[in-house]
């Protein structure tokens, strides 16, 4: 989320020309323009993924096949002004073309003219929807960024011990998957060693589809074995994640709480209970 | 819930006569006669949730159909008769009826009457079970109040950070419901993009029906990798409110141990079974 | 589990016969007798629990139905034997045979004197499985107990907060299922209101038998917000019981942590920064 | 993993001769050869089990049958000769082969020669993937492994509290599973006590299978419960497991911020940044 300030900020034209004025609108949302801009903008890709998605049902495609293709050519034509009209304004074409956001509206277009070539890749138009992350540009920005960026935080500070984790449960699989493919067999759903790993990841997240399940006595009691163990070590990544967001919400009370600020040296660090600054040794 | 304390207090008829009688009768619960009625009210509410409920099993509704349409139509008067006293008892009519419970306590006879032109809609009538939240008045009522509260406030402190999240879960599921879209295509079950996402929803939150299922390898593989990313990022929801929940419960205790300011150093760390002051030693 | 300990203490004949050396062998492990005895009997009911099970294998009883029939009264006219020697032994028969473990005792060898008159009662005889908690007595005891302890307290702690969630998901389930009963309704398998509350339930708890799915868009749109309610408001019950331990578990590190003694007045519960004894106001 | 370190060191032959080299390449990864072995053991691992997931897959057996065969054959003589190079150059023969990754390293290699009396043993052969817990040594080690120490002991120190709550919970499945046995009966699939309490762990984890269902009212009733219980009581490893490691980051937290000590007054709770001690003025 920092990075996509960083993309931006420095990225807009120096000279206060055309070019900047449809920068502060197509990038910025500060100005009424911009806003209004940034709402017409998510309302059309919320209209486009949407009209993608009906197409995809068949019933609807059938019956309104035409208004769909046209609506999607539209959308397509739109975003593609759009997006020639972001690598005009900004000042560094490169830049804006590699980050993440341009890649993003790039592959938001390319689609539609893919499918002329090759049907049904019209569907990858969806990726569309994560151009509406700017949607936080709008809503009250920075608090939103803020939560999101302490989320990442949190997750980057334990992402070792989720590292260690996976590698657990991914060995686990492998091993339990084999293991009900030699008990059970063929002849009972576990018809090879990638479907009875794809079974043991299934049983061990608790997700349970129930279209292969054990039939021997070893096998139903592996099993259990296998859920009571998903059912326990969910407590390991929860555990790892709290403590780590835990922390983070202490530290940031432990910052609201009223320091003691010296008269002094304007230190602001100081314990509540402290009866000296403990930068200059004035007494409080 | 604070706002169902709100509606209530100062909505009680200022002059003591039949209207302000009834008014502690049916509105307090402090009175033995306040009481008696809230408990009574809340076995009625049960037994017309449980007639409403039984008259959707067909067998029981075959048999015992004239019954449970007496039964109904018993409790919607009665309701129909207690929401009358409750307008007629009332200070402000328009703030009692604007108000959460005035509008459930209305909706729940509605449906009775409405299904005398829309047959089925008497179903409807099951809303009633939230006039059922009167309970927490009779139970130790305050406590409860309170822990609700702060379970409700713990939520609200966290409510941005679990908008980021429900967003990206949201985005997450749109993506990959249509990855499989393409992947499984309509042979398998994928028909269309919104089952697809459907499908996606099911396996992220560990639900898995098992309805529809991936049958291609490539299908297979993704879906154990929705499966173990499901089962990883539940720790997010759960690590954003206990984090909030600690702190809550951190704060409740600090605030339980009562800390003795020193009248001499203002000290203000002293515990609270402190007799000195633990920095200048002076008598508390 | 304090109750535990209750029932017991206080319950030895005075007298130093033959009644008190059998109550230390049945109720005592601190003896080597009566830890032999403890580990026999233990391990007679997990035997005759098996026997019970294997019972109800339909395959196994048409084999050794005889055999088990024997095994079966075997160990229930031991039980019988024990639980009258348990009754002899103690002080007060009243207070064993009204307690806990009294009770269990005793509904541990009914059933199969009732299987005589009630067929098929003999596999209440699971119920001896109680009767293994016995265990924690041979295991090193205390520290056991003093867990589970602190287990039962956190969840004391946190009854009021869960109450709350407990009622509000009852509420809940019963609108979604009713809603679901309306938008799907019999011919998709959704036959009444009842049945309609158990799928509410098997969703929201993200069981997902998926033996009733809904069918129509309306109610796969509902199903997939109950599906990501379930799966977010998991956080609440865990949030809770958490915070509450995370309490227990900074309060018993506090505890073991080392305070400063006060060598006037002997008081041990001076912080580590105390600079005079809080008690006597002696300097430390 | 503690255990994984002691195995190695001192295991080096004190002579430094071939022996020695050899032992630095295979069973270090300090030195570039010893980095590069470990890379392409780890490479031959992961392609030995693939090779031994695909001879599973009937239709890619068919088809590849020899080559599979072949590859089998060429990665065990491999890992023979890199066994006994193991075996040879360590030396304490004795310590290596009775320690834990002598053994896996041994169990790697046998099923192969297994399966020329026993047909279908060679898919034992995943077991070579615990090999790859190697990998920890590559990537940047202590890291990891410290993390791994850190998840480690905080389950170690909640060993009891878990012990408790797993026989609480195979209690209640015993119970719950008999219940059921006798209130579906074998008709409703219900067909033994042991396969209801298969069916009791399926719902109280949440797995939820549904090949499996109830059908009567009262045993619909019942699963509900349970899985409302299940639903609530994961609260209950996940509080302990989260308890434990909040505690763990707050002492590596507490640690990291290291307290100085006044000397003057031996105040012990002067933060790192400060300069005077913050009880008596003095400089520190």
């Amino acid at each position: 989320m920092a990075a996509y300030e960083n993309i931006y900020s420095g990225n807009r034209p120096d000279s206060n020309n055309w070019r900047s004025r449809i920068y502060d609108i197509i990038f910025e949302a500060d100005t009424p323009a911009g806003k209004y801009f940034d709402i017409l903008l998510i309302i059309s890709i919320l209209l486009s993924v949407l009209a993608v998605m009906l197409d995809s049902v068949k019933s609807f495609r059938i019956e309104h096949g035409e208004l769909l293709y046209n609506i999607e050519w539209f959308f397509t034509i739109l975003f593609t002004i759009e997006y020639s009209l972001r690598l005009i304004c900004v000042k560094s074409k490169l830049r804006y073309s590699t980050s993440l956001f341009g890649i993003v509206d790039l592959l938001a277009i390319v689609p539609t003219y893919l499918s002329l070539f090759l049907p049904g890749s019209q569907f990858l138009l969806v990726i569309r929807i994560l151009r509406v992350l700017r949607i936080f540009r709008i809503l009250k920005l920075v608090k939103y960024l803020n939560e999101a960026e302490l989320l990442i935080d949190a997750l980057k500070a334990s992402s070792r011990k989720i590292t260690v984790f996976l590698f657990t449960v991914l060995t686990l699989v492998v091993i339990l998957g084999s293991l009900m493919y030699l008990i059970e067999g063929e002849e009972n759903g576990f018809t090879s060693i990638p479907i009875s790993i794809h079974w043991a990841i299934v049983t061990l997240t608790t997700v349970g589809y129930g279209d292969i399940v054990p039939k021997t006595p070893l096998g139903i009691g592996l099993a259990s074995v296998v859920m009571i163990m998903g059912y326990s070590i969910i407590a390991v990544p929860t555990g790892i994640v709290t403590a780590e967001m835990s922390l983070a919400s202490l530290d940031a009370r432990d910052k609201e709480r009223n320091r003691i600020i010296c008269d002094n040296c304007r230190n602001n660090n100081n314990d509540a209970d402290a009866l000296f600054c403990k930068h200059c040794g004035t007494k409080l």
